[in-house]
């Protein structure tokens, strides 16, 4: 079921950490034709393609206000206080991430400082449909609105009734979204790019969706238009020694594979046994899951690995650089210390991943593919552009201003060796 | 010479703000041949394309230690001095943006932190040739040294010699960057986007470049490899007052125009006076300039705005975005605090422009092309990835069980709410 691979030497953890490769070149044109569409024809394009790919005809491409509430107001209780429990440790965890102003005077009369400032404009794509993912709401527009972006818009697909899903209303209006529009695809994206009558242009455009959004995520960002982090399947490593609870590991491990036929898992583990237990487990878990069929198809990308040493196994997951490692071990900390590239961590035997996706404060929009390697997760800093300032006094100048002229000179820019040596003559 | 505005309405703003557009499109196609040929040829490739557009037989790809160190040895005292003046201060700057670990329990029981850690390799990209950009060099490998990063390694063209340039060999030297390859254009960041048998694959790639090195960033970024900023034609706006200088002003303005006819300077004043002695200013200072006919051709780019009041020019300033922003106006520190969208900027009349290019601290690599809007200026975060954790208790994962539960099973997902309900029915 899934592949084993049996103390690997170093040189075999190249074709152990690879990913299955998206090809997205059958849909480039054709969301590249989408996009050029609603660059030119806004909100007509935005009700074609409703039409074409929702089979909904939109009387209104903006979800007012009232019909948020009225949306909401049916939603189930114990949904409504989930939610809100949510929203309150998201907020705890990203409203410490905020920085202190602090200027530095890197030669005396020379002052610098970096401030920390929103970006204005962002929108959030949420997918809806069949998975109405409210939760992926929850962790875009509560830092978006704690980094104090000005509009926070959100683009949803809508449903037949050319509504949207009430989790998605009531997330939007508990985290105070400004604008929610029941718009889906790869137009929803463009839409934000460029701005149509209806939807405003946005800086920055956010969130995860199916290959047409991707695509049109990719397209835009490869002309300057900013965006959150590349994308790719959903993956998980678990390294896990004999102090692991073999059925939780089985639990977390089902948990990843059920987000798609693409998604894909990596135990590691220094112990036979452990790996006998969990595949155990997993086939008597997998039996009650609705969507056993995805899983059983991400089963097959998935691997299992024995290792000698646990330290071994944190090297193979550094060079994997999954999106989520979770670290079942009994000296977890201490594995965690070695931790290199990886979206986010989980340590122990209470800590599931699905803790980190919904509920415990931390982000669940992180780098997929190995893009860990490079990339950070979203955070408040996502939603905010860090802008340097400086204030040089007359003396603070004189002190650097050779320095100056000399490397401007020596890099052939005059005009430069000029801006330093005009303020320093003047009072010569 | 510049275009004039008198008192633009808000309306008006979009014209003004506007940027030439560069069309790539006719290098594209030579671009991802190049690409494709290091990707599969490595050393080789480099090798073809050194004599193709270099006009260089390479013998040694890498500059050995001895090498740099023999290079070096022929630079002047005053410019190795200048550059350790600069080295010390960026330094200073950049090692005061490291964040504080601090662990937050967002729910008793349930603790998340973020650990900021080095990626692990980098490459930078240093123009050569006629201009040798070690300031830039400066400006990447000193924040890379500070993060931590393991390999920092720079490809920069050789010259005519199979050499590089001694200015660039020091810098080198003197901020411990661990490889340094003579290899420059398309085919430098291919080969460190794939690794060839002597340059290595890195994590992330920063750095400027001529026209195919922009192209090959932005086609590897479309692949998912990481980049420091998309790339576009330097800038720089300026508010003036009454009591700003004149000359200060128009040798900034000069020191702009100097970097290429594509460079662009906005000046924006509520006085109609200091217009008029800018541009006599201008006038005179012109003459003297080595790049003057460089000068000539972008102040064609560049636009003079009389404004009604120094609030309403920080508005304009704002939607215009610039990578460099200096407030020469008596009450710098309030417009200062205006500021919503600019790469860095400058306050007051000692505190020009290329300070912050060369010698003040503050990082010179920064968002072109009104991308200040979402991108920040590179800085020390550039070189690391902020990495979440998370450490639950048994009784903190009690606390927000339900919560997981509920929100998980109204997203479809049931195994990642079986993954809760297998800890909490432990030991219930």
């Amino acid at each position: 079921m899934m592949q084993l691979y049996k103390y690997p030497s170093r040189v075999e953890y190249a074709e152990i950490v690879k990913r299955a490769s998206v090809d997205y070149t059958s849909i480039k044109e054709i969301v590249a034709e989408i996009i050029a569409d609603v660059k030119a024809n806004g909100d007509t394009a935005i009700r074609t393609y409703a039409e074409k790919f929702d089979k909904v005809v939109i009387t209104d491409i903006e979800i007012s206000r009232k019909q948020l509430i009225d949306l909401s107001a049916g939603l189930d209780i114990g949904l409504k206080n989930a939610i809100n429990q949510a929203i309150k440790n998201i907020s705890t965890f990203h409203a410490a991430q905020k920085e202190q102003f602090r200027p530095i005077e890197t030669t005396p009369g020379v002052t610098c400082w970096r401030n920390s400032l929103p970006i204005q404009k962002v929108g959030l794509y949420i997918p809806g449909g069949s998975a109405p993912l409210f939760s992926t709401l929850l962790m875009l527009a509560t830092p978006a609105k704690l980094a104090g972006c000005k509009d926070v818009i959100v683009c949803t697909p809508p449903n037949k009734d050319n509504k949207i899903h009430p989790a998605i209303a009531y997330a939007a209006l508990q985290v105070g979204v400004d604008k929610v529009f029941a718009v889906g695809g790869a137009q929803a994206v463009a839409a934000m790019a460029f701005g149509t009558n209806t939807i405003p242009k946005v800086d920055k455009i956010f969130g995860p969706g199916n290959n047409y959004v991707t695509v049109a995520k990719i397209l835009l960002a490869a002309e300057g238009v900013a965006i959150d982090l590349p994308a790719g399947p959903s993956e998980l490593a678990i390294i896990a020694d004999v102090s692991c609870n073999a059925a939780f590991v089985a639990a977390d491990l089902l948990s990843q594979l059920e987000h798609g036929p693409d998604s894909q898992v990596l135990l590691i583990t220094d112990s036979e046994q452990v790996l006998d237990d969990v595949l155990t487990q997993v086939c008597i878990q997998i039996e009650t899951l609705p969507r056993k069929d995805i899983v059983l198809q991400s089963l097959k990308n998935s691997k299992t690995i024995l290792v000698n040493t646990l330290e071994e196994g944190m090297e193979l997951a550094n060079e994997y650089a999954p999106e989520h490692l979770i670290i079942a071990c009994k000296k977890d900390e201490r594995l965690a210390s070695m931790v290199v590239n990886a979206g986010s961590v989980f340590l122990g035997n209470y800590s599931p991943e699905s803790a980190g996706d919904y509920a415990s404060g931390t982000n669940h929009t992180l780098p997929t593919n190995g893009y860990a390697k490079a990339f950070s997760g979203v955070s408040l800093d996502s939603f905010m552009k860090k802008i340097t300032f400086q204030k040089i006094t007359r003396e603070g100048l004189d002190s650097i201003a050779n320095t100056i002229e000399t490397m401007a000179i020596a890099e052939g820019l005059q005009a430069h060796a000029n801006a330093i040596t005009i303020r320093i003559k003047e009072t010569k």
